[in-house]
């Protein structure tokens, strides 16, 4: 009856490519491996503004500016976007698209949402229900350890497994190929979005965010290999969003469980943005910033030259509050995945 | 090239139908003149639970059932989840979506979740992305207070702008109206919607909600009168989601000052759904819950029994957070419309 469904939880996309991508990130960023596929770095905490929530939605407003240069249209052109961030009431995004006058949706779905902004928006597109979307996200250290964690000036001490918040923001911008004007550019292709459930196998240490979401990781890429009947061995990279040094062992050992080998391809962004020993980052990078910045950087750069054709990319998100840990939750989890090629 | 949209932020919507409803109302709610058309009440703020925010996870949870079992479909035919709250990381949601193992996307949109939830769920149901979806948002007087305003022992004075957060959740199930078994039974359809764009005039008072959010809510309007060529004529009623007693003044000064006449047939569900000076309500009711109720209760009464013939909808929603205040900043509005037929 319905043509664009895959079984339950993956849907088909047509015709939906990615036309532009903007990064920025900051010091630490600027300072690991994939520095050199960030559009732009900055190296204080602030980016000239008063105050580390402003600097996110400054980081986020460069980051679609890039994003729609680099499409070669106009802001204007732009007919929907749908972002979202970790801060109470999404802040980091609202206050950035006030200043830009497009259609919005706040999207939150914690360190998933690039994830979950390219999904819906490609459904969208898609559908014919939108030219051209902006998707993305951001997150930024100082603003999210505040938060979720203790002051900076308490300078507390990190447990082995706890990973650094990612100061960066990523923006995509999506349209159907009959929109694009290619000119000898390769525009990456959607091929299926897979939703994800809210998993949550009872952990409530807020230092360990990669144990918590590894099982809605390796829930949502079971579903994927099972409702698309494929396996690990049909993409070139399967790519986790924040999973850490930790996490991304329990999704191995998980999916191995299920009869699927990702020994050879699979990778997580946390372990890709930073130098972990070097930059002392403990069980690596998280945060929305964490995927959208390994994402719209290098993993764009690979899919564009053709080192990369098929990649499934899940973003994953820890769904917790402070209030909600308080109260002696445990954390729920999800994890969106995407089917991209080059 | 794009025959879903109707210039920038409408979107037609060719077939998707409303098939159930839940609502869950606290004590206020069930005194209010309303209260005949909620599906369930309770009369304390906890409803059974140990904590408010466990109480708002509890109205969903319940709301999304009564909505799926009116809809005559099993749980397990649902495969999208489209809900949001005014919680920080909107735990209401996810702790209730988390039990419910349905494919999940979250949504923030402040008090305008109803409505956004509703949109996006019917460009994915009508574009073939889902069979069924769920929308819908829940607030909790209690939770929303202690996290936006003052710790409720204190007790603090209202002011005469003051809004009174709803305690309720408004759920609904959408679809194609070929999985739907009609039976003599009605179910609204969704004709169009359209994406509001964020406006911030400026205000920075937090007890005067309604005054922030009502150019958004005229911009939104006037844009969908003008991209469907229609006047507040063509409807049996215009309603906005919590603007409150004040809030409703402001946007049809607006709205008369662009040429169009609301004086006839505009209402707002924050002056609806209290006996505002019976329960010294101030300037009404508000909240994602306040939208929601009214709009799956009252509304959709009259939309199956056929005493309204077309509405238009717009949630409201002010996407501050005690942050951004704090930082002096001021409230970026939202609202998005909902154009739906009986």
């Amino acid at each position: 009856m319905n043509s664009k469904k895959i079984y339950k939880q993956t849907r088909k996309i047509e015709d939906v490519i990615i036309i532009g991508r903007g990064t920025v990130g900051g010091a630490k960023e600027s300072q690991g491996p994939l520095a050199s596929t960030l559009d732009r770095t900055f190296q204080d905490s602030y980016y000239n503004e008063k105050t580390w929530e402003k600097c996110e939605s400054k980081m986020q407003k460069e980051a679609i500016n890039l994003a729609i240069s680099e499409s070669g249209i106009s802001q204007q052109e732009i007919d929907l976007c749908l972002t979202g961030d970790l801060l109470n009431q999404c802040i980091g995004s609202s206050y950035c698209i006030r200043d830009l006058k497009i259609p919005y949706y706040g999207q939150y779905g914690a360190c998933s949402t690039i994830a979950q902004s390219l999904s819906i928006g490609s459904m969208l597109v898609d559908g014919g229900y939108s030219d051209y979307t902006v998707c993305g996200t951001s997150s930024h250290f100082c603003t999210a350890e505040r938060q979720f964690r203790t002051p900076l000036e308490y300078g507390g001490q990190r447990t082995p497994t706890a990973q650094w918040t990612v100061t960066g923001s990523g923006m995509l911008v999506i349209c159907k190929s009959d929109n694009f004007n290619f000119q000898n550019r390769v525009a990456p292709k959607i091929n299926a979005v897979t939703t994800g459930k809210i998993i949550d196998m009872g952990i409530k240490d807020i230092t360990n965010m990669g144990a918590a979401m590894a099982p809605a990781a390796a829930d949502t890429l079971i579903t994927h290999f099972n409702e698309t009947q494929t396996t690990p061995a049909d993409f070139d990279m399967i790519l986790t969003g924040d999973l850490g040094v930790f996490g991304k062992e329990i999704v191995m050992k998980l999916i191995k469980s299920a009869g699927f080998d990702l020994s050879r391809n699979y990778q997580d962004c946390g372990e890709m943005i930073y130098n972990i020993k070097e930059q002392d980052m403990h069980a690596g990078g998280s945060g929305c910033g964490c995927s959208a910045l390994v994402f719209c950087g290098h993993i764009m750069n690979k899919l564009r030259s053709g080192e990369l054709k098929k990649v499934l990319f899940l973003g994953t998100g820890a769904l917790m509050s402070t209030i909600s840990i308080h109260q002696g939750e445990s954390i729920p989890s999800i994890a969106h995945a995407i089917s991209v090629s080059g």
